[in-house]
């Protein structure tokens, strides 16, 4: 059974063709694709067309009108045969893409990257784990992702270029992640009722009510940190496109582990610590202190955190129930985009989202049982409320675009380590403060043993997550040696990688099912 | 060309005939030694045996003696002949040998581990490279070392054994570390005047000497904690030793990282933060005040670094060209081993004992170039001194017994970074103390740069140290097959990597060239 790879940094042109390929033995070369640059003009072509596409389509229905004025406004000037008009333009753009796909216009411009199939999975992991070239970061080698779940940009950058993005992503996380609250605090500043009279002098009979300026007064600011809050997912999604990975399920764990510690500094950390950006960031300049703070602070905002679990933790449960915010989108969008899109693209479930959500209420479960023992009810509740309402969404609403391959695990496994130290350090700081010297100085070993525990983990289960076992490997490629579906499988993956700006388009004529490709333009 | 490999924790018996071994391919299995257990019965014979066969031979000799008195002294009783008590002797102790090494003795006696030869380079490094089993630490495959390098005692210890033997002697190593000087300041408080005239009344007159009371009062503590830091390398030797590793030249290498630190700790920074340990701990408890106390501390010590540079290092490395202590050793040992042992054995090179010096004096100039430029010319003459020393020594002296591959390299490069850092924590303290702050802002990019600097190096050049490429390999296997010594090498192969325990003896025949094993139980 094949199995695909990306080649970053090829030296040799063809590797099919190359020295050292033709001798690794068991796991010869099948396929290689493509070689091709991606040509941002013609994705951009094929997207028109795309859309022109659909422009006649809707035309060709009988309840649409056929002609239009031209003119300003579509009222005057003569009538034109718009879909004579859209399908000359159309045979134009597809002329312009095949231009760009034939091989004169391709010819001298390879790309640095390529997927390579090989005859067996244990030959794929072979080329996988063993380092290449002399030099490590010439011949860069990669599991592919799944066909559907290719992000092509980055898939031809070279090592410096995606080591370099790395850096410059994770300073700007770390960056956002410490400043984040500085913006949203000047911000809430500027939303007290006298700035507002002054913005928005025609509310200013409304704002006199008490009851509405109670309720402003009251509740925008929380509003717009929540906003704010709600925010940060998308963004470090973006941040985590811009890394140089090649696959959208590597984003969205990227994503999925920002989110995580953004959440811990700035709805933990920020509110137990509730000062001045630079309170928080002397805890950690003082590592000594840290217990005898905490301490201090985590108890006191106990109460805070209950209601955070009801007003956040069930409030978003619900509304996740309910998918408010794309309803609200979609019924935005409908008046405007009437003609273009009728298709429902059914959504995948934002892992990046929600996962830091749930870790964020285990390390408050988890810090706070032995302070207030009352946040576990809620938590039970919400954890109850959290497993009827998302296996619900999982079986009906949401379609999974790729085997995320339980590659969350271990993000889980480490957020739990980190409760359970922060756990034991405010347990070994309020045992100080209330003078019980041997308390405190039995907790001692448990972050010890915590550690060990970790790391016995990561030597035992991490391997697993990374790279498969020459024993499966070789036991899949055994049963797939009897598998009659192979041939078939061996037709459809000589398409399945192909770069969407090089598929065919056929959209003037009818296309046949020979010739379609197995990864339609709409999927990538 | 074959490789060797370490397959510990092996679950099939006999690999060859074992299920996924057959299947791997390209690299098939070779040959696979050894499956019995060291018994340390048997090596302790061995070693008797040796030592008898060793006394004839001196016997035989027409100079030596040939009959002994017994009874008291050796002065009374009969006559005995001795070469026929010890050859009978002899003989006893091959018989029981013999036995050990039978299949009678051995049959169901197997150990899990093994060295696995394969066909070529490439096919080794597959199996080396991949993760075997489903369960990471069941079947653990390791780089066999070279046939002499090989260290028995833990070849055959399973996954956990080793993890927490290395556990416990990490722990025992930072706890070495951290707290060696109590035990020196208790002993150099204990070897006052007055102290030693109640220990030794007879020295009394001496010391009331005022010569010779200076000396001691001036000399005897830096005596004792110079002694006592001479006996670091080889503890930390032995901690490596049981800490797992399989080969000399790794235990090597880990003694070689662990006095690196113990170096920086107890020689730096103690003299550094000349105060109690507690004093020296509760630096890394308050991060944020290092560069200020280093600053105060660092340049008041720079005249007693200086001075070091002549008498640790001028010192170390004339009494290097002398060998001393070697040359002492043997003077003493001489009278009392007169018949025992006139093989002189040449010794291999303590690269644990010296790297760690050369860093630390490179640690010295990096970070006093700038508060002191006057350690530089004394470095200076250290390093050529040191330069035409060890290149002598290294020629007429040492012989290596491994090769070291070069991979005391990465060593040397973490510990220049972090004399960088710490140069440039203590730049900034001082730029802060002599209140220029545009200074000490313009210093702060250096260590960021500094430490990409050193994850770019990671990527790029770390790689190389661990794990040989598809590329060499390929190119080396090539070669080896126009190569025609390869069939002696295979025949050499069989018993290259046999257990000392299990070799043939034959003190009591002539030993015949054929049978010869090729790695004689002294070597090992």
């Amino acid at each position: 059974m094949p199995y695909k790879y990306t080649y970053t940094d090829f030296q040799t042109k063809s590797p099919g063709q190359g020295g050292n390929w033709a001798s690794l033995g068991d796991c010869l070369l099948m396929y290689v694709e493509p070689f091709f640059p991606v040509n941002p003009f013609s994705m951009q072509e094929k997207n028109e067309a795309k859309k022109l596409y659909r422009r006649i389509h809707s035309q060709t229905e009988p309840t649409q009108q056929k002609y239009q004025h031209d003119g300003c406004c579509g009222l005057f000037g003569h009538k034109i045969d718009l879909l004579d008009q859209y399908e000359k333009k159309l045979e134009d753009l597809e002329e312009n893409v095949r231009w760009e796909q034939s091989d004169a216009s391709l010819a001298g411009r390879e790309v640095r990257a390529a997927f390579v199939s090989f005859k067996s999975r244990y030959g794929a992991a072979v080329a996988l784990n063993i380092q290449q070239s002399t030099n490590p970061t010439q011949w860069v080698t990669e599991q592919a992702p799944e066909p559907h779940d290719v992000y092509w940009p980055f898939f031809s950058s070279s090592f410096m270029r995606t080591w370099i993005s790395k850096l410059v992503i994770i300073f700007a996380c770390v960056l956002l992640t410490a400043l984040f609250l500085l913006p949203v605090l000047v911000v809430q500043g500027l939303t007290n009722l006298s700035q507002l009279e002054v913005w928005f002098p025609f509310l200013t009979s409304i704002l006199t009510i008490t009851f509405v300026s109670q309720v402003i007064t009251g509740y925008l600011p929380s509003l717009i940190l929540q906003m704010s809050l709600k925010m940060v997912p998308p963004i470090m999604q973006f941040l985590s496109s811009i890394q140089g990975y090649i696959s959208y399920s590597q984003i969205v764990r990227s994503a999925c582990n920002k989110v995580i510690w953004f959440t811990v500094w700035n709805v933990y950390f920020a509110n137990v610590l509730s000062g001045s950006i630079f309170t928080q960031f002397s805890l950690f300049l003082e590592p000594k202190d840290i217990p005898a703070r905490l301490a201090v602070a985590v108890p006191a905002q106990a109460s805070f955190f209950i209601a955070y679990v009801v007003t956040s933790g069930w409030t978003s449960t619900s509304s996740e129930l309910f998918r408010i915010i794309p309803f609200l989108g979609s019924l935005i969008r409908k008046p405007f985009a009437k003609c273009m899109d009728d298709e429902v693209e059914v959504p995948s479930f934002p892992y990046h989202r929600d996962i830091p959500r749930v870790l964020f209420f285990c390390l408050l479960g988890i810090t706070y049982f032995f302070l207030a023992p009352l946040i576990l009810p809620f938590l039970l509740v919400y954890s109850c409320l959290g497993y009827i309402v998302y296996r619900s969404q999982f079986i009906h609403v949401y379609a999974p675009i790729y085997e995320t391959g339980g590659k969350f695990w271990p993000m889980v496994h480490n957020s739990m380590i980190f409760s359970l130290i922060l756990m034991h350090a405010i347990a070994v700081g309020i045992f100080t403060l209330k003078k019980l010297p041997v308390a405190s100085t039995w907790i001692f070993p448990l972050p010890i043993f915590t550690l060990i525990f970790n790391e016995y983990c990561r030597k035992r289960f991490l391997p697993i997550f990374t790279a498969f076992s020459a024993e499966s490997l070789i036991k899949k490629d055994r049963e797939d040696q009897n598998n009659a579906g192979m041939a078939e499988f061996y037709n459809k993956l000589v398409t399945a990688y192909q770069d969407p700006a090089l598929l065919p388009i056929r959209y003037s004529a009818i296309p046949d099912s020979q010739s379609a490709p197995l990864l339609s333009a709409a999927e990538v």
